[in-house]
């Protein structure tokens, strides 16, 4: 089988736990951050960058790839990994999110979401089955149902429905699915902010024996500590033996919490937008290097990093280059943040192993 | 000595050369293409990748880094190398050219220029001597004498004039350069289209055995014809033991051309521009890759070039993320298009070598 999550270890305090996820294009270490490349780019970043940074899954977004080249391209390329040149693991998001966020003129119904393109105007109708038949030509290792995601203010009665709906979508992208040998459905646990409506998604999915499961509508404007409480009702509900993925999370706390509640994987916009702000993510702080104090600073940003930035490049010169506008500025906040975080859920992955977790990074576990 | 021009290989049929320029940050063999790092950094490129692309000298400005970061910061960095994380030889412009062409409210005089900061507004006194400091403080193995550049449609009288006060600039930027053994000071060759005055300056500079010599006021506006009639012209007459530099020219014919007169060097800023703007150098045409052709064209931008962007991406690529304006797009392209330069004058040094330049390169000799 293609695909296999093996648990190398458990801590003896929390849920956490390293294991080792098996795709047809390689293994993915986990706990891991995923970074984000929506357009089948992780912005600024090439992919030699981004092994050197120990990226090891990434992702990229069915919405935006259909509306632009269009899957059809991708797969003549022959798939998105050589279209990308990225040879180990992808995942594509369903688009579900994107969908419900981004587009104008949504109509819902249970057939699925009619929406105009942002890009040239023309109507889609994104379905369970389309969203599928787009990810299956698109070729990534781990694919996403097609869910609907409520708004942060939704009735709990709304969320109840769109959490029902997702199942029944679930139900048809299994069946829409044409290479379940190749590319791994993920299910999507939805529910909000309400536990109840979460422990009815688990029971519902995991009847479904997926190859692994996505913790969905989280952080999309709740507060934070409800975030936490989701997350540590939810992730545990999980079957033990397969890969748990909390999207759209990626700030050091919410994943070292998460991580505590056994969560696997994580992904998140904020190293690439954060680098093309100016600001760097330095031992678990955030530093705008256009700040004058930093003019002169002739310190790498961190001096235990090993990215190229940090190899090369002092605060002094990355300064410059923000204030300059320059490229390059960009590129290199960019690749230290992706770096930074990849290796933050590498050095917990290693404390996990050595049952290390707790005395390590229990003080992320206080009540921020 | 720290600089030396050693000549390998003279056409037969040319005044063409191949050698050897070295200088304190290594060698530099010519003929070659310089990308431009204005700022300190080649738009968007990493020093990694510029060293992939095989180049050797690349330059940085003067005028720009004089107004950010200041050449202070950079003298207290370590100098632009160790600055900018590039151990092969810099060459930094003097800033004239900017000072003339870019900055409002110019007040010339004999003394030097007086202009408004475009950053910050505040008025700013560039003299030879100011900006032979300023290239001392960043430390360029090359640096260029401060000179008087007049408009293409300059009366003869007032080039003239132009041309005598470079000379006397000339002078006083020799008596100000602080580093000699370090850094080799270029004087800058000008008169316009006239070749007359043309010789007198190469007269006067020859007469001041400088280390390397630039032919400047060139590619300026004035008719194609008319900047390799200059060349034609000014060129021979400069010491065959010493390097020619070529400013600011860096199309494939001009350089063909300008080679077969005998300059060396050569520097523009068209591959980062073009590649910003979509536009790959493919041998000897200039295609936009955000032409529909493109998009199902799976092929690499240029199947013989060994640049990062041709051994892994696609056409088909380079169009999407270019028609989704991702800063990939433009990296990628930058890079192709600075290998695809350097490795032009690669391969006219390759041929003068072997005395095979007229046989590969003569069909540029003809009139465009
Ligand atoms: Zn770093
Ligand atoms: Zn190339």
């Amino acid at each position: 089988m293609a695909f296999s999550y093996y648990i190398q270890a458990n801590c003896s305090h929390t849920k956490a736990r390293a294991g080792i996820f098996t795709t047809p294009h390689g293994t993915v270490e986990t706990p891991r951050f995923m970074p984000v490349g929506t357009l089948a780019t992780v912005k600024g970043i090439t992919p030699r960058q981004l092994k050197d940074a120990a990226a090891q899954m990434i992702l990229a977004n069915t919405y935006h790839l259909h509306l632009q080249p269009g899957e059809d391209i991708v797969e003549s390329a022959g798939g998105l990994h050589k279209f990308m040149a990225w040879e180990q693991p992808i995942l594509t998001d369903s688009g579900g999110f994107q969908v419900f966020s981004l587009s104008e003129l949504r109509k819902i119904s249970e057939e699925g979401v009619t929406f105009r393109s942002p890009r040239d105007g023309r109507i889609i109708n994104m379905t369970p089955e389309h969203s599928i038949k787009i990810q299956n030509a698109l070729g990534a290792d781990v694919i996403m149902a097609f869910d609907e995601c409520p708004p942060a203010d939704a009735s709990k009665a709304e969320v109840a429905a769109a959490t029902e709906r997702t199942y029944r979508w679930l139900k048809r992208c299994i069946s829409a699915h044409q290479k379940p040998e190749k590319q791994a459905l993920f299910g999507i646990v939805q529910g909000g902010i309400y536990l109840d409506l979460r422990s009815q998604s688990v029971a519902d999915l995991v009847a479904l024996d997926l190859p692994g499961y996505a913790i969905g509508g989280v952080s999309v404007g709740e507060k934070p500590e409800l975030i936490n409480a989701t997350v540590q009702h939810t992730a545990p509900l999980l079957p033990a033996d397969k890969p748990r993925y909390l999207m759209g999370v990626g700030t050091y706390r919410e994943m070292v919490q998460a991580i505590a509640s056994g969560v696997d994987l994580f992904d998140c916009v904020i190293p690439t937008r954060f680098g093309r702000h100016g600001t760097a993510l330095v031992n678990g702080e955030r530093i705008n290097i256009k700040n004058a104090q930093y003019k002169r600073d002739y310190k790498p940003l961190d001096e235990t990093c090993p990215c190229y930035a940090c190899q090369n490049f002092s605060r002094s010169y990355l300064n410059h280059l923000v204030k300059s506008r320059e490229m390059l500025g960009y590129i290199l906040l960019s690749l230290h943040n992706i770096t930074e975080l990849i290796r933050f859920t590498q050095k917990i992955r290693t404390a996990i192993l050595k049952d290390n977790f707790m005395v390590e990074f229990g003080n992320w576990l206080s009540k921020s």
